[in-house]
């Protein structure tokens, strides 16, 4: 939850005077997202989000997000779409940080995703992937396998405080990946981060997916392989086989995986699992000062990684070829 | 800012079903308010706030305040209103706490407040005391005089860690003030923390007062005392004068001020400024473990308590008998 940057009413009502958007009403600070600072904005013209881009996010990548947003939303995809400003313009600047306004996006995170859940989810990322495939942009995901050592390297000789042996499990994890990580993948946008919190429920129905800055170009599996960390364990580490055949399922309806997706999946999904044990291990060191983060718990992430070390083919999840 | 109850979707769910207020749309917590926490709720039938009461607040003082909310809102004053579910009943309880819905208020506070919002401000204040004096209930002020020293004592051997000789000038002050302390005022309900926070405007006007969870019975004046200390003094402690007077000169406009008011002011004041140096002070050394909140700074309150100490009569705020 954060609230990085406070913003005066007076320089949101001089920023809001670029936009079409009527006059201010309220804004209000949300307690969600942990990368940038959030608000919920009410105008005379209805409920948007005014996002304010703070340091973890390279002011440069902002434009790729606003347009995959734009173009997501074009083709369907529930999103928040970015509205232009009176210069046509996306991206501008409030409380000297890059900012955007998006629409307000109905809907809420479930906090125990059943089955059901997941089949719904498999859908719309198999849709966001179909969308995508036109998308002309690129961005390069610097949290694939490439990230991870440079990630962990300035806090590998910390790793044991977090967990016994962490940082010999880390250490043989990632020559294995750097060795094995599959290239030649079928390619295109992934979201990245498509855990509970970014997808928004109306009932049994997915009204939305939020929060795509970390979304990037890489290995379409490779982001199924994030939603099945994310979305098919149970806290403690033990894989949710009707959950898994929920999404996996769903998934490939929509999009049908090559024989090579099945078959890497297993190291795909050990990627992914390290990447978020990574990441939050880091974070959980290294609590920027002031930031009003909770860190999460990284160790969540060695169970899973665990699970996937000892899966020997895509079956084990109930991926079948 | 803070949200310090993570609210279950299900949960949630269940709880808006005793509500006649439609099926769930939205839910975001608010990085606002630092005694409870708070949401911004969407249904199908509007926008509201969904409060859960966190440990700071007593739950036998919340009908107090839920009540004081209906009875100023049916007098015509803008504050939220609460929602009673299908039993009749304004409060609830939800994730283990007591919970209640009121009505979403539009506007936004005001970071710089000048002379013209100070009128606005001592109007709103004076409407307030003026609807508040056929509420019924009462409840007592424990932040007043009485609650002061015994807020000190347990930190006051580490008032110097904040500033040099804090222990010696709160000391004397809370003898001086606990001896002198004005009894026998016009009496009533009081805000008693109408910070700017709690204050929203749209353009010029005032469309709203918000947060009525300090509201308690008290000498009004001290309650326009405390506005005083939060509208009038700039970041160093100076007092604008011509802030104070838009305050004090639209206030008695609306309610007259009999003269025991007008003498005892510069105590008031004085008591005032003590009263948010000391709890900003407790909050300063014992920030609550995972609290989220990021404490403020009670030296500005010193500064006002020292000017408030050099003023000698009530004319020294531009407060004419």
């Amino acid at each position: 939850m954060a609230v990085y940057t406070d913003v005066d009413d007076e320089e949101l009502i001089a920023f809001l005077a670029t936009y079409d958007l009527g006059s201010l009403l309220s804004c209000k600070g949300i307690a969600e997202g942990v990368e940038n600072s959030n608000f919920f904005l009410h105008t005379s013209r209805g409920n948007f989000i005014l996002t304010l881009y703070e340091k973890r996010v390279a002011e440069q990548d902002v434009p790729f997000f606003l347009q995959l947003m734009e173009h997501l939303a074009a083709r369907g995809l529930n999103c928040p779409q970015p509205v232009r400003n009176s210069a046509g313009q996306a991206l501008g600047r409030l409380a000297g940080r890059p900012a955007a306004i998006v629409t307000f996006l109905d809907g809420y995170s479930v906090h125990h995703p059943e089955a059901a859940h997941c089949a719904r989810l498999g859908e719309a990322l198999a849709k966001l992937h179909l969308a995508g495939a036109d998308f002309p942009a690129s961005r390069v995901n610097a949290l694939s396998v490439g990230g991870w050592r440079p990630l962990f390297a300035p806090f590998a000789a910390r790793a044991d405080e977090v967990a016994p042996a962490l940082g010999e499990t880390v250490a043989a994890e990632l020559d294995r990946l750097e060795r094995e990580w599959p290239r030649g993948l079928p390619r295109g946008v992934i979201h990245a981060d498509l855990f509970p919190d970014n997808v928004f429920f109306i009932g049994e129905e997915i009204s939305g997916l939020i929060d795509f800055y970390f979304a990037c170009t890489d290995a379409l599996a490779y982001d199924l392989a994030i939603c099945l960390n994310a979305w098919c364990f149970d806290a403690q580490g033990g894989y949710d086989a009707a959950k898994g055949r929920a999404l996996l399922g769903s998934y490939r309806r929509l999009r049908p995986l090559e024989t090579a997706e099945i078959d890497q999946f297993p190291l795909l999904a050990r990627g992914a699992a390290l990447r978020f044990l990574l990441t939050r291990f880091v974070d959980w060191l290294d609590v920027p000062e002031g930031a009003l983060v909770r860190p999460k718990d990284p160790l969540e992430y060695l169970a899973r990684l665990r699970f996937h070390q000892a899966v020997s083919r895509a079956a084990d999840y109930g991926l079948d070829a």
